[in-house]
C-alpha cells in the first residue's frame, strides 16, 4: 500500500465515474478513466472537459493496456454484484499488488466482493453521493479484514479531494444517510398509500418544517423512481411489507415516469411545482 | 359555527400556548389566554409582551369568567388524554355552542376526545410545530365526524395568522412530518445502537447530504430527550422492538441530560459541536 495517493484509476465512465474523475482532477491529481465501451469514453471525455481543462487525465478502453502503476482504483460500474466481482477480479490481474481497491456502491456490502480483489485487506466500500459538488460526504465502509491503514489513507485522500470522509465502524446496509433516507421514503410512501396525505402535502410538510427546498417525493424524482423501485425491491426481501412500495413505484416506472431524467415523475420538469414561489402558501 | 374567526380563546399558558397567542395577536386578532395557574399566567403575560405590545389580549385564571363569546377555542394543555377530555368537557359548559374547538396535540387522535367537546362536528386536531416563527406548518386533522366547513374555516384562519395549513385526509398518528421524523429518529438510534456509527457521524451524514444546519441528534436535543423518550414509549406499544430506543433515551434522561433545556443532551449547550465551523471538515 502507498500512503500518498497520486495516481488514480477510475473504472467505469458513467455518471458517477465522470463526477469522481472531475473531482479528483480539480484537486491536481492524475486520473485514468477506464471503460470497456469506447462510446462511453468519448462521452465521458466531453463531459469531463466541460469542468476541467487539465491534461492530467487519460482514458482507456483496453484494460490490459492500463498503466498499471497506480495508487488507488475506484470501481464505479453498475450495482450488480456479479459484474462487480468480475471487474474486480480482472483488475486484480493487471494492477500492481500494492494498489488500494475501492468500490463505489450504495447497496453491496464490501465483504461480499472483497475476495475477488485478490487483496481483501486493501479493499473497502467507498460511497460517493450524487451530485458530488459542494459540501459532500463520502462513506468509507471497511469490512472485517480491511486494514486500518487503508481507512486512514482513504480518509486523508477524501479530504485532499475536497470531500467529507465518514468512516463507518462496521458494515451496514445503506451506510448512514441512505439508511435514514430509506426510512423517510418508506414512511412517505406509506402515508400516501394509506391516503392520509397527498404527495404534495408530504413534501410541503417536510419543506415547511425543515426549511429544505425539496421534499421526499421531489428527492425521489431526483434519485430516479426506477432506482427507488430497485432499492426498495432489494430491501423487500427482508421485509415483504415493502413490496407495496415496489408496486407503488412500478406504476410510475411502467408509465415512463422515472423522475427528472425522463421529464416527469411525481412532478413535471424542468419546472416542478415544489419550486413555485407559492408552493408553501 | 362562525366563518370569520376574530376572537380566540387559547387554553393553557405554557410554551405552546404563549407562542400561539403571540402568532395570533401579531396578525391583529383578539386573544384571551386561560390557565388555571395564576403564576403561569403572569409568566405568560411577560413572555407575550416581549413579542407584542398590543392590547388585544387578556388573561384569565377562572374558566367561569371567560368571555364566552368567542369564535375559536385552541386547547394547548399537556399531552394527557384524560386531562384534555376534562378540560374540553369543562369548556363545553361555558363557551358558546357555535364556537369551533381544536386541540393542539401531537400524539392524540381527535376521535378519542371529540365527544367530550359536546360538539364533535365542530372539533378537530390542530397541530402547531415549535418554534412557530417563520415559515411553519399547522396540521389540520379532522376525525370522521368533523364538518368540512370547519376544515375550510381553519384553513383560512391558518393563512390569516401567517402559517401554512396542511389538511390531512384522515386521522393518522403523528400527522405527516412527525411520522417521518419518528422514522428518522428510529433509524438514527438504531445505527448508533448497532455501533455502525457514532452520534456525531449520523449528524454529519445528515447535515452534509441535506445541507441542513442540524442533524437527527441535534434535533432530539431541541425536541427534548425526555419528550423523545415519552413519544417512543407510546409507539413502543405497537412495536416492542422500540423499547430499546426508550432504554437508549432513558440513560440520558436519568443523567439529567434532556437536551437544550437542561444545557446538555447529546451535545453541550449553548455551543454545541455541530455549530462549529469545522464540524463537517
Amino acid at each position: 500500500m502507498r500512503g500518498n495517493v497520486q495516481k488514480i484509476l477510475v473504472v467505469g465512465a458513467g455518471h458517477m465515474g465522470q463526477q469522481i474523475a472531475v473531482q479528483i482532477m480539480k484537486h491536481g491529481l492524475n486520473v485514468i478513466v477506464h471503460d470497456i465501451s469506447q462510446a462511453n469514453l468519448e462521452l465521458a471525455k466531453k463531459k469531463i472537459h466541460e469542468f476541467v481543462s487539465e491534461l492530467n487525465f487519460n482514458v482507456t478502453s483496453e484494460i490490459k493496456s492500463i498503466d498499471t502503476d497506480c495508487d488507488l482504483v475506484i470501481e464505479t460500474v453498475i450495482e450488480n454484484i456479479k459484474l462487480k466481482r468480475e471487474v474486480l477480479a480482472k483488475l486484480n490481474t493487471v494492477v500492481n499488488k500494492d494498489a488500494i481497491f475501492v468500490s463505489n456502491t450504495s447497496d453491496i456490502l464490501p465483504s461480499k466482493i472483497a475476495k475477488y480483489t485478490g487483496r481483501p485487506e486493501l479493499f473497502c466500500a467507498y460511497h460517493f453521493h450524487s451530485p458530488l459538488y459542494g459540501a459532500n460526504i463520502v462513506d468509507i465502509m471497511p469490512h472485517r479484514r480491511t486494514s486500518p491503514d487503508v481507512v486512514k489513507v482513504l480518509t486523508s485522500f477524501t479530504r485532499t479531494i475536497g470531500l467529507i470522509p465518514l468512516v463507518l465502524k462496521k458494515e451496514s446496509p445503506a451506510y448512514i444517510y441512505n439508511a435514514i433516507l430509506n426510512s423517510i421514503m418508506d414512511k412517505s410512501v406509506e402515508l400516501v398509500l394509506k391516503e392520509v396525505a397527498g404527495i404534495e402535502d408530504v413534501d410541503k410538510a417536510w419543506m415547511g418544517n425543515t426549511g429544505m427546498k425539496i421534499g421526499p417525493f421531489g428527492m425521489l424524482d431526483f434519485i430516479g423512481i426506477d432506482t427507488a423501485m430497485h432499492v426498495t425491491r432489494i430491501r423487500a426481501k427482508k421485509n415483504p411489507l415493502k413490496y407495496i412500495g415496489v408496486a407503488f413505484f412500478k406504476k410510475y416506472v411502467d408509465a415512463g415516469k422515472l423522475g427528472i431524467k425522463s421529464g416527469e415523475g411525481f412532478y413535471k420538469y424542468p419546472n416542478p411545482k415544489y419550486l413555485d414561489y407559492d408552493f408553501l402558501k
